[in-house]
Protein backbone atom coordinates (compact mmCIF):
# COMPACT_ATOMS: atom_id res chain seq x y z
CA UNK A 1 0.00 0.00 0.00
CA UNK A 2 1.34 3.56 -0.49
CA UNK A 3 2.22 5.61 2.65
CA UNK A 4 0.47 9.01 3.03
CA UNK A 5 2.75 11.07 0.84
CA UNK A 6 4.73 13.59 3.20
CA UNK A 7 5.92 17.23 2.16
CA UNK A 8 9.63 17.46 2.57
CA UNK A 9 10.21 19.79 5.45
CA UNK A 10 13.61 21.02 3.30
CA UNK A 11 10.86 21.83 0.21
CA UNK A 12 8.72 24.31 2.34
CA UNK A 13 11.29 25.87 4.54
CA UNK A 14 13.20 26.39 0.85
CA UNK A 15 9.65 28.62 0.15
CA UNK A 16 10.03 30.43 2.95
CA UNK A 17 13.26 31.77 2.70
CA UNK A 18 13.48 31.40 -1.54
CA UNK A 19 13.30 35.19 -1.97
CA UNK A 20 16.08 35.95 0.29
CA UNK A 21 18.51 34.10 -1.45
CA UNK A 22 17.34 34.78 -4.78
CA UNK A 23 17.70 38.83 -4.52
CA UNK A 24 21.06 38.56 -2.97
CA UNK A 25 22.67 39.16 -6.00
CA UNK A 26 26.01 41.76 -4.89
CA UNK A 27 27.07 43.58 -7.52
CA UNK A 28 30.87 43.98 -6.09
CA UNK A 29 33.13 41.16 -6.60
CA UNK A 30 34.94 41.90 -2.97
CA UNK A 31 31.87 40.99 -1.35
CA UNK A 32 31.21 37.95 -3.37
CA UNK A 33 32.90 35.73 -0.91
CA UNK A 34 30.85 37.66 2.18
CA UNK A 35 27.62 37.47 0.43
CA UNK A 36 28.52 33.40 -0.73
CA UNK A 37 28.92 32.75 3.44
CA UNK A 38 25.75 34.29 3.89
CA UNK A 39 23.40 32.62 1.11
CA UNK A 40 24.86 29.77 2.40
CA UNK A 41 23.93 30.20 5.56
CA UNK A 42 20.37 31.18 4.16
CA UNK A 43 20.27 27.77 2.34
CA UNK A 44 16.81 26.31 2.75
CA UNK A 45 18.39 22.42 2.65
CA UNK A 46 18.63 21.33 5.45
CA UNK A 47 21.78 20.05 7.40
CA UNK A 48 21.12 16.25 8.42
CA UNK A 49 23.81 14.94 10.34
CA UNK A 50 22.75 11.78 10.82
CA UNK A 51 21.03 10.30 7.89
CA UNK A 52 18.33 7.69 9.05
CA UNK A 53 17.59 5.70 6.15
CA UNK A 54 13.52 4.66 5.51
CA UNK A 55 13.67 2.59 2.04
CA UNK A 56 9.27 3.09 2.21
CA UNK A 57 6.77 0.48 0.43
CA UNK A 58 6.67 -0.31 -3.17
CA UNK A 59 4.20 1.73 -5.04
CA UNK A 60 1.65 -0.22 -6.66
CA UNK A 61 1.17 -1.25 -9.97
CA UNK A 62 -2.24 -0.52 -11.57
CA UNK A 63 -1.40 -1.68 -15.48
CA UNK A 64 1.73 -3.22 -16.57
CA UNK A 65 2.34 -4.26 -20.42
CA UNK A 66 5.30 -6.55 -21.67
CA UNK A 67 7.12 -4.71 -24.40
CA UNK A 68 9.87 -6.64 -24.94
CA UNK A 69 11.67 -9.86 -23.30
CA UNK A 70 14.80 -11.29 -24.13
CA UNK A 71 17.04 -13.88 -23.09
CA UNK A 72 18.85 -11.33 -20.09
CA UNK A 73 16.13 -8.90 -19.73
CA UNK A 74 12.26 -8.14 -20.14
CA UNK A 75 10.73 -4.14 -20.75
CA UNK A 76 8.05 -3.54 -19.30
CA UNK A 77 5.29 -0.08 -19.20
CA UNK A 78 4.25 0.40 -16.01
CA UNK A 79 1.54 2.97 -14.83
CA UNK A 80 2.90 2.84 -11.00
CA UNK A 81 0.96 4.88 -7.59
CA UNK A 82 4.63 5.70 -5.90
CA UNK A 83 4.02 6.01 -2.05
CA UNK A 84 4.32 10.14 -2.84
CA UNK A 85 1.06 9.68 -4.23
CA UNK A 86 1.75 10.81 -7.83
CA UNK A 87 0.41 8.40 -10.46
CA UNK A 88 3.36 7.94 -13.45
CA UNK A 89 3.81 5.66 -16.20
CA UNK A 90 7.34 4.20 -15.74
CA UNK A 91 9.70 1.88 -18.81
CA UNK A 92 11.47 -0.17 -16.60
CA UNK A 93 14.05 -3.04 -17.53
CA UNK A 94 13.65 -6.31 -15.32
CA UNK A 95 16.78 -8.26 -14.65
CA UNK A 96 17.41 -11.61 -12.38
CA UNK A 97 20.17 -9.22 -10.61
CA UNK A 98 23.98 -10.11 -10.50
CA UNK A 99 26.25 -11.61 -8.86
CA UNK A 100 30.02 -9.76 -8.80
CA UNK A 101 32.94 -11.39 -7.43
CA UNK A 102 35.88 -9.51 -6.09
CA UNK A 103 38.37 -12.09 -6.15
CA UNK A 104 41.37 -11.58 -3.60
CA UNK A 105 44.30 -13.08 -3.78
CA UNK A 106 46.61 -11.70 -0.02
CA UNK A 107 48.94 -14.76 -0.38
CA UNK A 108 51.87 -12.59 -1.18
CA UNK A 109 50.60 -9.13 0.78
CA UNK A 110 47.43 -9.03 3.01
CA UNK A 111 47.94 -4.79 2.59
CA UNK A 112 48.22 -4.84 -1.27
CA UNK A 113 46.72 -8.05 -2.36
CA UNK A 114 46.28 -8.87 -5.82
CA UNK A 115 42.81 -8.61 -7.37
CA UNK A 116 41.76 -11.27 -10.29
CA UNK A 117 40.75 -8.73 -13.30
CA UNK A 118 38.80 -9.28 -16.98
CA UNK A 119 39.67 -7.97 -20.20
CA UNK A 120 36.38 -8.18 -22.05
CA UNK A 121 35.07 -6.94 -25.13
CA UNK A 122 31.56 -4.48 -24.36
CA UNK A 123 29.47 -4.68 -27.10
CA UNK A 124 27.08 -2.22 -25.27
CA UNK A 125 30.03 -0.07 -24.29
CA UNK A 126 31.91 0.03 -28.29
CA UNK A 127 35.28 -1.47 -26.32
CA UNK A 128 36.84 -3.48 -24.11
CA UNK A 129 36.77 -2.86 -20.28
CA UNK A 130 38.53 -4.13 -17.37
CA UNK A 131 36.07 -5.56 -14.68
CA UNK A 132 36.12 -7.92 -11.81
CA UNK A 133 34.46 -11.20 -12.63
CA UNK A 134 30.34 -10.98 -12.48
CA UNK A 135 27.04 -12.59 -14.20
CA UNK A 136 23.66 -12.69 -13.56
CA UNK A 137 21.82 -14.95 -11.57
CA UNK A 138 19.82 -17.53 -12.95
CA UNK A 139 15.95 -17.94 -12.03
CA UNK A 140 15.29 -19.30 -8.31
CA UNK A 141 19.40 -19.46 -7.66
CA UNK A 142 21.09 -18.42 -4.59
CA UNK A 143 23.54 -15.52 -4.32
CA UNK A 144 26.02 -17.44 -2.97
CA UNK A 145 25.54 -20.10 -5.41
CA UNK A 146 25.78 -17.84 -8.26
CA UNK A 147 28.77 -16.07 -7.31
CA UNK A 148 30.62 -19.32 -6.72
CA UNK A 149 29.60 -20.77 -10.50
CA UNK A 150 30.66 -17.36 -11.96
CA UNK A 151 34.01 -17.11 -10.28
CA UNK A 152 34.76 -21.16 -11.45
CA UNK A 153 33.02 -20.70 -14.87
CA UNK A 154 35.04 -17.39 -15.82
CA UNK A 155 38.33 -17.57 -13.98
CA UNK A 156 38.72 -21.52 -13.18
CA UNK A 157 39.05 -20.22 -9.39
CA UNK A 158 37.28 -21.86 -5.99
CA UNK A 159 37.63 -19.55 -2.93
CA UNK A 160 37.91 -20.94 0.82
CA UNK A 161 36.00 -18.02 2.03
CA UNK A 162 33.23 -15.53 0.46
CA UNK A 163 31.56 -12.87 2.37
CA UNK A 164 28.85 -9.89 0.98
CA UNK A 165 30.26 -6.51 0.41
CA UNK A 166 28.06 -4.49 -0.43
CA UNK A 167 24.48 -4.41 -2.81
CA UNK A 168 23.19 -1.79 -4.70
CA UNK A 169 21.28 -0.72 -8.20
CA UNK A 170 23.10 -0.04 -11.18
CA UNK A 171 20.71 2.49 -12.54
CA UNK A 172 17.64 3.15 -10.73
CA UNK A 173 15.99 5.44 -12.85
CA UNK A 174 15.07 2.79 -14.74
CA UNK A 175 16.78 -0.92 -14.72
CA UNK A 176 15.24 -2.75 -11.81
CA UNK A 177 19.25 -4.74 -12.12
CA UNK A 178 21.29 -4.90 -8.69
CA UNK A 179 24.67 -6.19 -8.21
CA UNK A 180 25.66 -7.95 -5.14
CA UNK A 181 29.22 -8.22 -4.52
CA UNK A 182 30.97 -10.59 -2.69
CA UNK A 183 35.01 -10.73 -1.71
CA UNK A 184 36.07 -14.26 -2.35
CA UNK A 185 39.36 -15.14 -0.90
CA UNK A 186 42.36 -18.65 -0.05
CA UNK A 187 42.03 -18.60 -3.91
CA UNK A 188 43.27 -22.12 -5.82
CA UNK A 189 43.43 -22.40 -9.12
CA UNK A 190 41.35 -24.77 -11.94
CA UNK A 191 40.31 -25.06 -15.34
CA UNK A 192 37.92 -21.85 -16.56
CA UNK A 193 34.57 -22.87 -18.79
CA UNK A 194 33.66 -19.66 -20.23
CA UNK A 195 30.18 -19.51 -22.31
CA UNK A 196 29.84 -19.52 -25.71
CA UNK A 197 29.69 -15.87 -25.66
CA UNK A 198 32.07 -14.82 -23.51
CA UNK A 199 35.70 -14.49 -23.78
CA UNK A 200 37.93 -13.09 -21.39
CA UNK A 201 41.96 -11.81 -20.84
CA UNK A 202 42.35 -12.65 -17.49
CA UNK A 203 45.22 -10.56 -14.79
CA UNK A 204 45.84 -10.93 -11.07
CA UNK A 205 46.44 -6.92 -10.27
CA UNK A 206 47.56 -5.30 -6.89
CA UNK A 207 45.06 -3.28 -5.42
CA UNK A 208 47.15 -0.20 -5.66
CA UNK A 209 47.84 -0.20 -8.93
CA UNK A 210 43.65 -0.52 -9.45
CA UNK A 211 43.77 2.29 -7.37
CA UNK A 212 45.94 4.52 -9.39
CA UNK A 213 43.92 3.33 -12.56
CA UNK A 214 41.02 4.62 -10.93
CA UNK A 215 42.24 8.01 -9.77
CA UNK A 216 43.25 8.48 -13.34
CA UNK A 217 39.74 7.23 -14.91
CA UNK A 218 40.59 4.34 -16.83
CA UNK A 219 38.25 2.18 -14.73
CA UNK A 220 35.23 2.63 -16.46
CA UNK A 221 33.14 -0.28 -15.37
CA UNK A 222 30.40 0.65 -12.45
CA UNK A 223 30.73 -2.64 -10.12
CA UNK A 224 34.40 -2.50 -10.57
CA UNK A 225 34.81 1.22 -9.56
CA UNK A 226 32.55 -0.25 -6.92
CA UNK A 227 33.81 -3.42 -5.37
CA UNK A 228 37.45 -1.99 -5.67
CA UNK A 229 36.80 0.81 -3.58
CA UNK A 230 34.77 -0.24 -0.90
CA UNK A 231 37.34 -3.14 -0.56
CA UNK A 232 39.92 -0.60 -0.33
CA UNK A 233 38.09 1.47 2.30
CA UNK A 234 37.26 -2.03 4.08
CA UNK A 235 40.79 -2.40 4.94
CA UNK A 236 41.50 0.86 5.69
CA UNK A 237 43.25 2.44 2.96
CA UNK A 238 42.97 5.53 1.55
CA UNK B 1 37.47 -2.96 -38.59
CA UNK B 2 37.72 -5.35 -35.65
CA UNK B 3 41.25 -6.23 -34.66
CA UNK B 4 43.36 -8.98 -35.00
CA UNK B 5 41.73 -11.59 -32.47
CA UNK B 6 44.68 -12.35 -30.32
CA UNK B 7 44.90 -15.14 -27.75
CA UNK B 8 45.43 -14.11 -24.06
CA UNK B 9 48.66 -15.44 -22.91
CA UNK B 10 47.45 -15.96 -19.30
CA UNK B 11 44.75 -18.50 -20.76
CA UNK B 12 47.59 -20.43 -22.68
CA UNK B 13 49.59 -20.28 -19.83
CA UNK B 14 47.15 -21.71 -17.64
CA UNK B 15 46.63 -24.79 -20.14
CA UNK B 16 50.13 -25.66 -19.81
CA UNK B 17 49.59 -25.94 -16.06
CA UNK B 18 46.15 -26.84 -15.54
CA UNK B 19 47.00 -30.48 -14.92
CA UNK B 20 49.15 -29.58 -12.03
CA UNK B 21 46.45 -27.77 -10.22
CA UNK B 22 43.88 -30.02 -11.04
CA UNK B 23 45.53 -33.24 -9.51
CA UNK B 24 46.70 -31.45 -6.39
CA UNK B 25 44.14 -32.63 -3.75
CA UNK B 26 45.39 -33.37 -0.61
CA UNK B 27 43.97 -36.06 1.63
CA UNK B 28 45.01 -35.29 4.92
CA UNK B 29 43.60 -31.33 6.07
CA UNK B 30 47.19 -30.47 8.01
CA UNK B 31 48.65 -30.43 4.55
CA UNK B 32 46.37 -28.14 2.83
CA UNK B 33 47.49 -24.43 3.90
CA UNK B 34 50.62 -25.95 2.36
CA UNK B 35 49.45 -27.18 -0.78
CA UNK B 36 46.87 -23.54 -1.23
CA UNK B 37 50.52 -22.04 -0.84
CA UNK B 38 51.68 -24.78 -3.60
CA UNK B 39 49.02 -24.07 -5.82
CA UNK B 40 49.12 -20.26 -5.55
CA UNK B 41 52.45 -20.21 -6.75
CA UNK B 42 51.49 -22.57 -9.64
CA UNK B 43 48.86 -20.14 -10.09
CA UNK B 44 48.62 -19.68 -14.12
CA UNK B 45 47.21 -16.26 -14.57
CA UNK B 46 50.11 -13.97 -14.76
CA UNK B 47 50.37 -10.67 -12.43
CA UNK B 48 50.34 -7.79 -13.99
CA UNK B 49 51.85 -4.94 -12.07
CA UNK B 50 51.64 -2.63 -14.60
CA UNK B 51 48.28 -2.32 -16.17
CA UNK B 52 48.03 -0.71 -19.30
CA UNK B 53 44.58 -0.04 -20.45
CA UNK B 54 43.91 -0.97 -24.09
CA UNK B 55 40.29 -0.43 -25.27
CA UNK B 56 40.88 -1.66 -28.39
CA UNK B 57 38.37 -0.94 -31.75
CA UNK B 58 34.33 -1.20 -31.88
CA UNK B 59 32.87 -4.51 -33.01
CA UNK B 60 31.67 -4.17 -36.22
CA UNK B 61 27.34 -4.57 -36.48
CA UNK B 62 26.32 -6.95 -38.57
CA UNK B 63 22.57 -6.55 -38.19
CA UNK B 64 20.34 -4.64 -35.96
CA UNK B 65 16.95 -4.98 -35.03
CA UNK B 66 15.13 -2.24 -32.95
CA UNK B 67 13.19 -4.32 -30.17
CA UNK B 68 11.63 -0.92 -28.62
CA UNK B 69 11.89 2.19 -28.35
CA UNK B 70 10.46 4.64 -25.40
CA UNK B 71 11.23 8.35 -23.81
CA UNK B 72 14.25 7.00 -21.45
CA UNK B 73 15.77 4.47 -24.28
CA UNK B 74 16.21 1.80 -27.48
CA UNK B 75 16.82 -2.02 -26.87
CA UNK B 76 18.60 -3.50 -30.50
CA UNK B 77 19.10 -7.09 -31.29
CA UNK B 78 22.12 -6.88 -32.81
CA UNK B 79 24.77 -9.58 -34.52
CA UNK B 80 28.38 -8.36 -33.96
CA UNK B 81 31.81 -9.36 -35.01
CA UNK B 82 33.59 -8.47 -31.81
CA UNK B 83 37.24 -7.50 -32.41
CA UNK B 84 37.99 -10.85 -30.95
CA UNK B 85 36.72 -12.06 -33.94
CA UNK B 86 33.80 -14.12 -32.10
CA UNK B 87 30.73 -13.15 -33.79
CA UNK B 88 27.52 -12.69 -30.77
CA UNK B 89 24.21 -11.99 -31.11
CA UNK B 90 22.90 -9.06 -27.94
CA UNK B 91 20.64 -7.37 -26.97
CA UNK B 92 21.61 -4.07 -26.17
CA UNK B 93 20.34 -0.34 -24.41
CA UNK B 94 21.12 2.51 -25.92
CA UNK B 95 20.51 5.35 -23.76
CA UNK B 96 21.82 9.06 -24.34
CA UNK B 97 24.28 8.70 -21.24
CA UNK B 98 23.74 10.46 -17.71
CA UNK B 99 25.32 13.20 -15.95
CA UNK B 100 26.21 13.44 -12.59
CA UNK B 101 26.58 16.07 -9.96
CA UNK B 102 28.29 15.58 -6.34
CA UNK B 103 27.39 18.83 -5.15
CA UNK B 104 29.60 20.32 -2.13
CA UNK B 105 29.07 22.20 0.20
CA UNK B 106 32.62 23.33 1.84
CA UNK B 107 31.65 26.65 3.54
CA UNK B 108 31.52 25.11 6.77
CA UNK B 109 34.47 21.96 6.55
CA UNK B 110 37.04 21.37 3.29
CA UNK B 111 37.40 18.01 5.34
CA UNK B 112 34.41 17.26 5.88
CA UNK B 113 32.33 19.18 3.40
CA UNK B 114 28.57 18.84 2.72
CA UNK B 115 27.01 16.68 0.10
CA UNK B 116 23.48 17.27 -1.76
CA UNK B 117 21.31 14.21 -1.53
CA UNK B 118 17.64 13.16 -2.73
CA UNK B 119 15.56 10.78 -1.01
CA UNK B 120 13.49 10.16 -4.37
CA UNK B 121 10.90 6.64 -5.04
CA UNK B 122 12.77 4.34 -7.69
CA UNK B 123 9.60 2.23 -9.50
CA UNK B 124 12.89 -0.32 -11.12
CA UNK B 125 14.59 -0.74 -7.28
CA UNK B 126 11.02 -0.65 -5.57
CA UNK B 127 11.74 1.76 -2.88
CA UNK B 128 13.11 4.82 -1.90
CA UNK B 129 16.84 5.52 -2.70
CA UNK B 130 19.30 7.89 -1.44
CA UNK B 131 21.21 9.12 -4.32
CA UNK B 132 23.15 12.39 -5.56
CA UNK B 133 21.28 14.11 -8.28
CA UNK B 134 21.26 12.75 -11.94
CA UNK B 135 19.74 12.97 -14.93
CA UNK B 136 19.86 11.76 -18.55
CA UNK B 137 21.61 13.75 -21.16
CA UNK B 138 19.20 15.49 -24.06
CA UNK B 139 20.21 14.14 -27.55
CA UNK B 140 23.22 16.56 -28.80
CA UNK B 141 23.63 18.15 -25.53
CA UNK B 142 26.73 19.28 -24.04
CA UNK B 143 27.73 17.11 -20.78
CA UNK B 144 28.28 20.23 -18.29
CA UNK B 145 25.45 22.40 -19.40
CA UNK B 146 23.18 19.12 -18.82
CA UNK B 147 24.88 19.00 -15.38
CA UNK B 148 24.26 22.40 -14.59
CA UNK B 149 20.45 22.20 -15.68
CA UNK B 150 19.72 19.04 -13.64
CA UNK B 151 21.53 20.11 -10.69
CA UNK B 152 19.42 23.61 -10.95
CA UNK B 153 16.08 21.64 -12.30
CA UNK B 154 16.14 18.66 -8.97
CA UNK B 155 17.57 21.21 -6.13
CA UNK B 156 17.67 24.93 -7.22
CA UNK B 157 21.53 25.09 -7.08
CA UNK B 158 24.34 26.93 -8.77
CA UNK B 159 27.37 26.10 -8.61
CA UNK B 160 30.55 28.01 -9.05
CA UNK B 161 33.12 25.58 -9.75
CA UNK B 162 32.84 22.49 -12.05
CA UNK B 163 34.91 19.68 -12.95
CA UNK B 164 34.73 16.30 -13.74
CA UNK B 165 35.43 13.55 -11.43
CA UNK B 166 34.95 9.96 -13.33
CA UNK B 167 32.83 8.31 -16.04
CA UNK B 168 31.71 4.71 -16.28
CA UNK B 169 29.40 2.45 -17.58
CA UNK B 170 26.25 1.65 -15.36
CA UNK B 171 26.03 -2.13 -16.43
CA UNK B 172 27.93 -2.99 -20.33
CA UNK B 173 27.09 -5.95 -20.33
CA UNK B 174 23.86 -4.65 -21.95
CA UNK B 175 23.54 -1.28 -21.34
CA UNK B 176 25.08 1.35 -23.19
CA UNK B 177 24.58 4.50 -20.77
CA UNK B 178 27.50 5.98 -19.26
CA UNK B 179 27.40 8.12 -16.33
CA UNK B 180 29.98 11.38 -16.18
CA UNK B 181 29.97 12.48 -12.80
CA UNK B 182 30.68 15.88 -12.16
CA UNK B 183 31.45 18.07 -8.84
CA UNK B 184 29.98 21.43 -8.76
CA UNK B 185 31.59 23.54 -5.86
CA UNK B 186 30.75 26.70 -4.59
CA UNK B 187 26.67 26.68 -4.24
CA UNK B 188 24.60 29.01 -4.32
CA UNK B 189 20.93 28.11 -3.41
CA UNK B 190 17.72 29.32 -5.74
CA UNK B 191 14.54 27.50 -6.79
CA UNK B 192 14.18 24.12 -8.17
CA UNK B 193 11.89 23.10 -10.64
CA UNK B 194 11.70 18.95 -10.72
CA UNK B 195 9.79 17.61 -13.85
CA UNK B 196 5.93 16.47 -13.34
CA UNK B 197 7.13 12.86 -12.39
CA UNK B 198 9.96 13.86 -10.24
CA UNK B 199 9.76 13.64 -6.14
CA UNK B 200 12.62 14.67 -3.70
CA UNK B 201 13.01 15.10 -0.26
CA UNK B 202 16.55 17.29 -0.36
CA UNK B 203 19.08 17.24 2.83
CA UNK B 204 22.63 18.17 2.49
CA UNK B 205 25.19 15.44 4.66
CA UNK B 206 28.45 15.55 6.03
CA UNK B 207 30.72 13.38 3.23
CA UNK B 208 31.59 11.50 6.95
CA UNK B 209 27.90 10.51 7.70
CA UNK B 210 27.69 9.03 3.97
CA UNK B 211 31.04 7.53 4.19
CA UNK B 212 29.42 6.02 7.45
CA UNK B 213 26.40 4.81 6.00
CA UNK B 214 28.31 3.54 2.56
CA UNK B 215 30.43 0.98 4.99
CA UNK B 216 26.92 -0.07 6.62
CA UNK B 217 25.81 -1.24 3.01
CA UNK B 218 22.82 1.58 2.93
CA UNK B 219 23.81 3.33 0.25
CA UNK B 220 22.29 1.17 -2.69
CA UNK B 221 22.38 3.54 -5.54
CA UNK B 222 25.49 2.88 -7.85
CA UNK B 223 26.48 6.56 -9.05
CA UNK B 224 25.96 7.68 -5.37
CA UNK B 225 28.66 5.12 -4.41
CA UNK B 226 31.32 5.51 -7.23
CA UNK B 227 30.58 9.58 -6.57
CA UNK B 228 31.24 9.43 -3.09
CA UNK B 229 33.63 7.42 -2.91
CA UNK B 230 35.61 8.77 -5.88
CA UNK B 231 35.92 11.98 -4.11
CA UNK B 232 36.36 11.01 -0.52
CA UNK B 233 39.50 9.55 -2.40
CA UNK B 234 40.49 12.85 -4.16
CA UNK B 235 40.22 14.38 -0.88
CA UNK B 236 43.10 11.55 0.70
CA UNK B 237 40.12 10.63 2.93
CA UNK B 238 39.81 6.97 4.50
Amino acid sequence: MPATPKKSPSKSARKSVKKTAVTAKPAVKAVKKAAARASASADPIAVVQDLRIRPGKPGKVLSSELRYEGPLFRVLSEEVEEPTGKRNRRDIIRHNGSVVILAVDTSKSKRDPLIVIERQYRHAAQQFLYEVPAGKMEPGEDRLAAAKRELLEETGYTARKWKKLVRYFASPGFLGEWMQVFVAEGLAPGQAAPEDDESFELQRVPLSELLRLIERGQIQDGKTLVSVLCYARSLGRK
